[in-house]
């Protein structure tokens, strides 16, 4: 039980891949690691041997250096992997279940979990409701771009695969459940995507092509797609989208004319978040237009799904008021219409199982549709410096060489 | 069926009581009617004799100027009264009939009125979904602060009281079924408010009053209402509101934490809108400081209703961006705590028959909570110049000298 | 405006086409009109010229001789046509409109109608909430199995197709907008169909088969069809389903557990009804298998659809109970698994409009599914007939040989 | 830690009150424990010193000899306690705890318990979903009516009070919290009882007067009570509903239009369950009368809330069919009515707190509702017997002596 090869920060535009410590069922003192934290037992935790772990865009605001997160924060938090040792207080999940790990650390027992909004555990991170893995703020819990990591609460947050040979088959598929794809599919659902739904998605990397493919299983009639980046634009026509390249002609509204026959959609999705830029090629960014714009594309009485982030700090931001995280926001426009908002962490566990049950059954592609795209572990820097020029790609690690593409 | 008295906006601070045509089942041309409206047969309209008609918070926004509301536009879309004639297509509505009308007109036949959204009816403002009486840019239907008044599409729109004695007895609370208490009742029902829940309500003008005691209504364990003006307070205390004077020392939080041992509620209404004001004596207006800080004070995954109305234009606001409806909003701190935002008119058909059954049934005393206040309808111009210095009442105006008191 | 052909009940297992008089606005004396609805006006009606008009399952009890449907009744609820001529209180609906008419006909004024319940809609039928074209005891609305017919409160119960030229394209498609897409669909929605569901459908007539088919649509990860018929369940494997052949050896559970890995799945649909037969070859009717049989394979908390229609009198039923619609049902093992039941009508209007939507973008092939098959008018009972022989067809009647196929 | 005195069912008609081991942090072999239960260990459990705990009518079916529940069974699964011993991986609930124990037991890391539906739990009982403390055939849990008693999963199942002296003062309401308070809430919310609701609750015991109690609590207008016992109707009345003496004169609907206007309500709620008896004085038992009763008087598209039991096999009832737990149900009806029916225990965790939040705020009173009284552990075979005669009391037994009334 040698090393434990993983993805660190080093600063800003810097990532390495370096030995740290082999897991144990507690959460030892290191970068990042809430003070409360530090020594906290994890009986009821396992040992994952990780067998993919993908690359997020919500790391690559780390990587940017737009957080506060310290050099030596071990990243990673969108995990799959075999369970190694479990805790003696883990009762349900056994050594060599294959399993699917929500982003969202949660305890499943504070009010909060019980209601279903496991995004904000109470139990987790001492400064506030809501934890990650290997996240800024997020209390310290170690990331799982890694060979090995521990899983806190194991029985509550771990989605076993009902069968493991099968499971590999479609390990690319299941990846995507730790989170990108529960958060496309929440950005959607909480936008009141249906059966014949008109859809905008504002963003084509892989949250919005994620939640794009999410309104399409939802039943969407016809789903329009916008971003900058011709390439990604390219990945979701290839599922069957709609695009606007916003780097051409004409207002969103009547792109949308031209495409639907009408200037607004029934729902839309804001999955770019605080780092958006203007449109038009050159723009600055310009972190509220995302956000105004699908106001203005919503119909009346229409809800926005917002699984894009926007952050309470913001040290490069454009502004005073960006960098704490207050946006000028046509809330006027939005009231007029009565339009309705949902915000937040996706919380993954509420429909991780249904996504595997569609993917195990064949009727869900979602790496196809994001793109997947392995590379081992030590390729991880590559990963992160492609990935943020703009590729149409989601980064898969494969720390054991499992994967095999 | 000689005149026809109504109160109609003159200027800013200015209105008065004047003679009007007597309506007709026809819109005609006349001040802020829009002009594909003019001319529209309406013979599935009735005339109302008007029993009872409030003065509104939103009202006032145009008499301060903050709009670009004509001069002689006819005011008043809180409306209760008797039918004097129907249209050859009403069917079910009958002369003799006591009704209700809900403030948002709506045709009954466009896909918003099927889905139950009555607030943005696709059919009756050429302008954009949604209208009402007497209001600007909402159509230019005609006002009901008038001794008679055109409802079109009665069949839909009117509530009918089920006996005209009882309802004389109760005129009161019913006439507060036209507007108010469905908005603050919406406002409860969109925070999610529900058995034992804490709210905070921001505002104690009359929607901030019908918004608190609708959540006492629907079951809120504690309900803080906060506001900077102490006869308002004294009001909600009166039927068993908790309160915040927000002229005094200490945050917000400190505030809600000593009345209910914790910083946070579960839900909380913006009762304000746009016209909001900086805590502390002599603060000056600020339009997103009731939204910001209801977002700071309610706990993760909590809902914010927002009745309080926030406009696409308004003249006289603080800088450019408000101008246009654009509000420096803390967004970033709703994300972190998974928010959701239900924002717009509320569609007072979805709500108005059950809160009739409620004070039918001696269950709800809504007048009580806003203070109802009787004037004739020829000192509406008092009514106004009371209403905006503060005063803690709901005025109601009697036209026909009905209600007596 | 010379006659009008139209298919008529003339007793157990006898239909014909007669001539019968050309529809007006009034609802005129004829067989089973109720005394209370002859001579009822409708100037807020239409006269369709029929475009296409469907053989409905619950049509057959009618032939079948279980009901008290008198001789003479003009049959057919499942209407899609052309505006020839509109009242005068007809606002939005204009002459040369293509659309589909809800089987429900439903006022739009009623407390029903607003509350989206129009399959009880309070105003159109003396006897009882709830009507429909061309059926007993509701009200005696003409039938459209007809050249021409009136539609009552055009405005509230048309959807108008929004091109006519594609609208024809799909016209086979859009036939089942009347009645049997939303009513399976609603079987799916009311059982909790949705992403990742496992589901059964009691019954592959063309009911279950549309329900199969909206389960799928919905996301579902698999969909078991159940039937005695094999002609029908080759049907249902035709777009994707799994079906078990009932007259063969095994429990439900037992052939569950075989396709699914488990003897439950997450939501069922009885699309039989009170017709139901026991399992087996040459079962007698056994009116509560089905739904004990779906109570027996819906796991613990999971929701029963019941699109299948139950009635209040069947004077050909198995026992006394049954005439008078009283079944034995296991509810004691229902409430041991905390099931829900949604029973009723399907309120058509809920939901056209968004299966049309997905049926205009290419997302839906309802007509395929369920094997839509072009007959003249004139071959309407040979249609009956052979419908009742079980051939797994859904035959659409061209009272003008519009369709042409 | 002497010994732990407990109430133990003997036979039919037959309670005593018997010296049991003092429990641990395992589930060991005694009357009515699942084999596959016996030796499992709770160290996720902790030990209980109960405050009180009361005699609920689904004990009675036991005691009357209506089940197959063995010789020896403890019985009580209605538990209130002060935590004195708590298992390793016990995190939040602290010794000194004093707390409210659902009545379902659930294990907090199913899918059953993640979706919300502790009821159903899927890890407590190896027979089926669902378990109780007590309780024949739910997995053989040592009930509750004892001086001590084990909780496992006790971070997931535990409610504490926030402040232990004022819960002293509140214990008769907040021991409600257990069963019935959260059951008769459970109905009167799954029969959509909201703002200006008329309902109708058939049965006044204990669940019924819940129910009623609940539903004002919700905002109905009108809540009206049906029951054979005049004592129990007397309660009812006693905190504002309205009742029918179904002894007296007068089918139901002709009743409730007396007192309605109208002889159907918007809501019922069925609180009696299969020990159903017929109308009229010394009607025998019936056990699908109440069913079919409120089916007949809710309205068009109304909802049926059933927290009344109906079980899987019945040795003590009528015919063979119910031996089964199979009655004879107007199905027909309630299919032409568009009737949904929720079904099931109630998952007590989806209500206690925030019915807790309302009782610690003084807004709900359901200890005088239910007539609570309180009786010492040792004379539970008296409070047996009283209750089966049918007073208008709840029993609350008071091992320690801690309560004091």
């Amino acid at each position: 039980m040698a090393g434990n090869q993983a993805v660190a920060y080093l600063g800003p535009g810097r990532v390495t891949v370096e030995s740290i410590d082999y897991p144990g069922l507690v959460l030892k003192d290191g970068p990042g690691v809430h003070p409360a934290n530090v020594g906290r037992k994890c009986d009821h935790g396992v040992i994952l041997k990780v067998v993919s772990t993908n690359i997020c865009g919500s790391d690559q605001h780390m990587v940017r250096g737009r957080t506060t997160a310290p050099a030596g924060l071990v990243l990673g938090h969108e995990i799959t992997g075999e369970v190694v040792e479990a805790g003696r207080d883990v009762e349900f999940i056994k050594v060599g279940d294959l399993c699917s790990v929500p982003f969202n650390i949660a305890c499943g027992r504070c009010r909060m979990c019980k209601e279903g909004h496991t995004g904000v555990c109470l139990n987790v991170n001492p400064e506030r409701p809501g934890s990650a893995y290997g996240y800024v703020d997020m209390g310290g819990w170690v990331g799982g771009q890694a060979e090995y990591v521990m899983v806190p609460y194991a029985d509550w947050n771990l989605l076993r695969f009902p069968d493991k040979a099968q499971a590999m088959e479609k390990i690319l598929d299941l990846t995507m459940l730790s989170d990108i794809f529960p958060t496309g599919y929440h950005g959607a659902v909480t936008a009141g995507v249906t059966t014949g739904s008109t859809v905008y998605v504002a963003g084509a990397g892989p949250v919005g092509l994620a939640a794009a493919y999410s309104a399409l299983l939802l039943g969407a009639a016809v789903v329009v797609v916008g971003d900058l980046n011709k390439e990604r634009l390219e990945q979701a026509r290839s599922f069957g989208c709609e695009t606007v390249d916003l780097t051409e002609e004409g207002t969103l509204p009547e792109r949308l004319e031209q495409l639907l026959g009408e200037p607004e959609v029934d729902a839309a999705i804001d999955a770019v978040g605080f780092e958006a830029r203007g449109h038009g090629a050159g723009a600055a960014e310009a972190p509220a237009t995302v956000l105004n714009s699908v106001m203005e594309v919503t119909r009346a009485a229409g809800r926005l799904g917002i699984p894009g982030l926007y952050v309470t700090g913001d040290p490069g931001a454009v502004d005073d008021a960006a960098k704490e995280g207050s946006l000028s926001i046509r809330i006027g426009l939005g009231w007029a219409k009565s339009h309705s908002f949902t915000t937040g962490q996706c919380p993954v566990m509420r429909y991780h199982r249904r996504l595997m049950q569609a993917i195990l059954a064949d009727r869900a592609h979602i790496a196809d549709a994001v793109n997947a795209t392995v590379i081992p572990l030590s390729e991880a820097p590559r990963g992160y410096a492609e990935f943020d020029s703009g590729v149409a790609r989601k980064f898969v690690l494969d720390p054991h060489g499992l994967i095999g593409r």
